[in-house]
């Protein structure tokens, strides 16, 4: 049923984690950017036990006409199940959860069999006047998975079951497949027949399809592949209204797009429960290099060179001076990468100058297909990144990242169990405002971590997800939390990078979604007349707001700060 | 201001006609396959000064006011301008304006100058509960300009005025566009930058950027490009509840898609003004050549295998032997494109049997780019074209394509003049329904014009914008018209052969959007559920029903047949 052994208080599972062993250049190079103290102290998160939680609103009757839809076992409200599905694993959410602070957590956890349980849930709930929080894998950074502030009950409705590819068409590569498959069951049942998906984000290892699809996601390999809007066909939605099924042809023009309203509708409308992506056959190799160039102007010149006139990137993803020296500072002792990395990380970080936001950028580039056209698109983008200046690093950072490309959010936990104030931000705008975006918005995070008490902070950033037409910015920050007021420090950086990056002409989210935490700004973002569009959406499919209340669509009374 | 000397009653300009006079091959062919009269009466338009309009419902201080708006000459009450903004350009049209039938004319033509006095006459009009009905080119075949049956006032908009390229983003690829610019003027102000859009519909030469948006259309190039919604990154929109503009990215995450609701609003929640669009290097060569197939199932796997695994044409249009027998009609004598296709189609039609739906197809193929990726591309793409079979006919079947690739609506006129049903309809499937969907449709139309009076018929059909999941079919179809019943057995036909596509899992439109003539049908498409979401976008944009009623979604009531 569901991921066995789970982190309730942190990142993936409890076999697991970053080790920082064999990097000694991590800790002393965090303390000198942070100005951390010499001793640092571990903060575990409270035992499971010990969190207090509201007792479930859902009284016996109740559970009792639940448990007959969809059987005993599959109505959970035991501490594990409901602090599990109480919140996603944003920085905000890991700090509440590892203090036990939970204020609303689900009155149960429903895990229904099939999608004909999906649609008597949302019937019996709609009924009832009980909200329901669509759960996927529950990786959202957004606040997406969590019960609002509400007198009326919640529960929690988790798709894990909802796991199968259901049938897949080669001649026309589209397959069917259920929500609540994680990236693993995708890959692993499209692979047998030889096929992919091609969607890697971050989170793959426990996000779902589902989610995927309610949040407009990217995943790593999105230059190559494109975003999840790209690849969905078809959708099948419950609402309390209703089933949606969006008609499964290749392009129509009949109006407005159900499809994409439907793609990105964050669980405020609905519960994604199937969709007929496209697939694409398994690369036979993927072939990853680094570049290391001089300025950073000159590396985004070579990927929108790239993803302009050819050959396109399966991957792309390049690093600015301040996260190549964090990758750099990350480099296990020995590496080959490390030597690498250091000989000529240093002569350039040292010439450029560290701070420099025009300084160097380091491009990791990949290509997947077959043996012979990998090697062709080679042959053409080398002397692209060449002719911008680019020094190719070989393989090995090629290596090295696919090592490590599902590992990260691991060492969050790490961060956090030390007093690191730690979290990650995205946009996407066009080439030519991508620099201008890039400097108002990593200005302003640094300010505000200055500002809020967190010292000098450090703020890396990545350019990603790449079109012909622009690309996202992945932003890392990391700071001294300031105890006892550690969300609302998160709140006043989130708060300026937010406003810096809608001032500077970025979008409010590129992959992330909107959630509940970028909730205020969608008015800002697709203005009030939009905004009034969207709410008309939500209340035609979901008129009496059961549905992930104050995700996506501010609450009509201000949200809480939690 | 407007494109001077247009057929009022027909296809384009006066100046211009498809001549038949060197194709001996075409009448003798078409009097077979439809059994016609050796003798066709020919019966040209009513006089435009015959036409009896009914008087504008315009009162002198109304249009006083709407004068001071726009300008003096800006407001058109004469015959001509109301008779050319009064309906489009399907067979159903262009029946009733030959006769002179026109029994709800605009009851004014508006000319805006800018993006500013479109919002006053919107204002204007949501005041005084005046219709406004969006015109761009007035190309439509789906009855998407003309003002329906109605007691409220109508004023036809007409965007020309609104031909400007306001901005262009070379870096980004990028270009804001006034939405009134035609074809020809969108690219004449790309081209003198060095860019393309890319997007050349069989109504380029006189349909608009706005109404391709509009209408979720799609380019003879659209392999290549993509459909207009690929292209089209932000859009400006005047709605009687304001003005919505979408933000400037190439990609975002923030809720369902505010962009695919408004591509795609046909008219029917406000005014495409401007749009950002996505714009490529003009191509230095364009290279199309066509290829014979034994079988219509080989050619759509050669196209099938084209699109999936590369090298993905630029445009590709596959015509079924109906189709290529029809273009050998049309051959003018001597060319060497009629030796060829003379020697190797009746080789093969006569192998194949005429009738087969699986018989012979011909692909027409061009590659548009750099002189060395051309040619890079048609070596890969030979080889695959010949293992599936294909006998390469050469250039000469792409320069005559190129030469008539306007043209074709020209001849459609010579024929209504003579009493001939000529219309055409198109859908979309996924590659693996595609011969399902193909024989099921045409079998449809077959019996329909059968079925009405309109003696055998001809049906002709190519497979055209393919993607690689699956493609549209555009369908052509010929009759003997029942005279005095014209609409009525055009409406039978187009009865039968939209509920055969709907039963064989098509989609009711793929590019030439849905109009007045799909609204009864959408419910279909979308499912209940879908048609109340796009009711609601309408009600909260358009909350009087000003914009455009009875396109895209039905009228309240049933609307009427003429």
């Amino acid at each position: 049923m569901d991921i066995p052994n789970l982190r309730w208080w942190g990142w993936g599972t409890l076999d697991r984690s970053y080790s920082l062993e064999n990097r000694p250049r991590f800790w002393p190079t965090l303390r000198a950017w942070l100005g951390l103290p010499d001793d640092l102290t571990e903060r575990p998160p409270v035992p499971l036990e010990s969190i207090q939680l509201r007792p479930s609103r859902l009284d016996d009757p109740v559970l009792a006409s639940l448990r007959r839809l969809v059987g005993e076992e599959a109505v959970r409200l035991d501490q594990r199940a409901r602090v599990e599905h109480a919140c996603g694993k944003g920085y905000r959410d890991l700090v509440r959860v590892r203090a036990g602070y939970i204020p609303n957590p689900p009155d149960a956890v429903v895990y229904p069999a099939d999608e004909g349980q999906v649609a008597a849930i949302v019937a019996w709930a709609a009924d009832r006047d009980i909200l329901i929080i669509p759960f996927g894998g529950g990786s959202t950074v957004t606040g997406a998975v969590e019960p609002p502030p509400d007198n009326r009950p919640a529960i929690s409705l988790d798709l894990a079951r909802l796991d199968r590819l259901v049938s897949i068409d080669p001649v026309s590569r589209t397959a069917r497949i259920q929500a609540g498959a994680t990236g693993p069951e995708v890959e692993a049942q499209l692979n047998a027949h030889g096929f992919t998906l091609g969607h890697f984000p971050l989170s793959f290892e426990f996000s779902t399809l589902g989610g995927w699809i309610a949040t407009r996601g990217a995943g790593q390999a999105s230059a190559g592949y494109g975003k999840i809007e790209h690849m969905t066909q078809a959708v099948q939605v419950v609402t309390p209204m209703g089933i949606i099924e969006t008609r499964d042809v290749p392009a129509s023009a009949t109006g407005p797009s159900l499809l994409d309203i439907l793609v990105g509708s964050e669980g405020a409308c609905g519960v994604i429960t199937q969709a007929t992506m496209r697939i694409c056959p398994r690369p036979e190799v993927q072939d990853y290099r680094g570049f290391l160039f001089q300025h950073l102007d000159n590396a985004i010149a070579a990927l929108r060179d790239l993803m302009q006139e050819g050959p396109c990137p399966t991957i792309a993803c390049l690093s600015d001076p301040e996260e190549a020296a964090g990758l750099a500072a990350l480099a296990p002792a020995y590496s080959g990468l490390q030597a690498l990395i250091d000989r000529a990380m240093d002569r350039y970080l040292t010439w450029v100058g560290h701070r420099m936001t025009r300084g160097s950028g380091l491009l990791l580039l990949g290509y997947d297909g077959r043996p012979e056209d990998v090697r062709s698109r080679w042959r053409r983008a080398i002397p692209i990144c060449r002719d911008h200046g680019g020094l190719p690093l070989g393989r090995g950072v090629g290596e090295s990242w696919k090592r490590e490309r599902f590992a990260l959010p691991y060492l969050r936990d790490t961060l956090l169990s030390v007093g690191i104030l730690v979290d990650t931000l995205e946009t996407a705008t066009t080439w030519s405002n991508l620099l201008h975006l890039y400097e108002a918005m990593t200005a302003a995070i640094r300010a505000a971590i200055r500002d809020t008490g967190g010292g000098p902070g450090y703020v890396m950033t990545r350019v990603t997800h790449s079109s012909p037409w622009g690309a996202a910015l992945c932003t890392t920050f990391l700071g001294r939390q300031v105890p006892g007021a550690e969300i609302e420090q998160w709140w006043a950086v989130k708060e300026a990078a937010t406003e810096a990056i809608l001032t500077a002409g970025g979008t409010l989210s590129h992959h992330y979604g909107s959630g509940r935490d970028h909730a205020r700004w969608l008015r800002e973002e697709v203005g009030p007349l939009g905004l009034k569009t969207l709410q008309a959406i939500k209340a035609t499919l979901d008129p009496t707001g059961i549905m992930n209340p104050g995700v996506l669509l501010p609450l009509p009374t201000p949200g809480d700060r939690s």
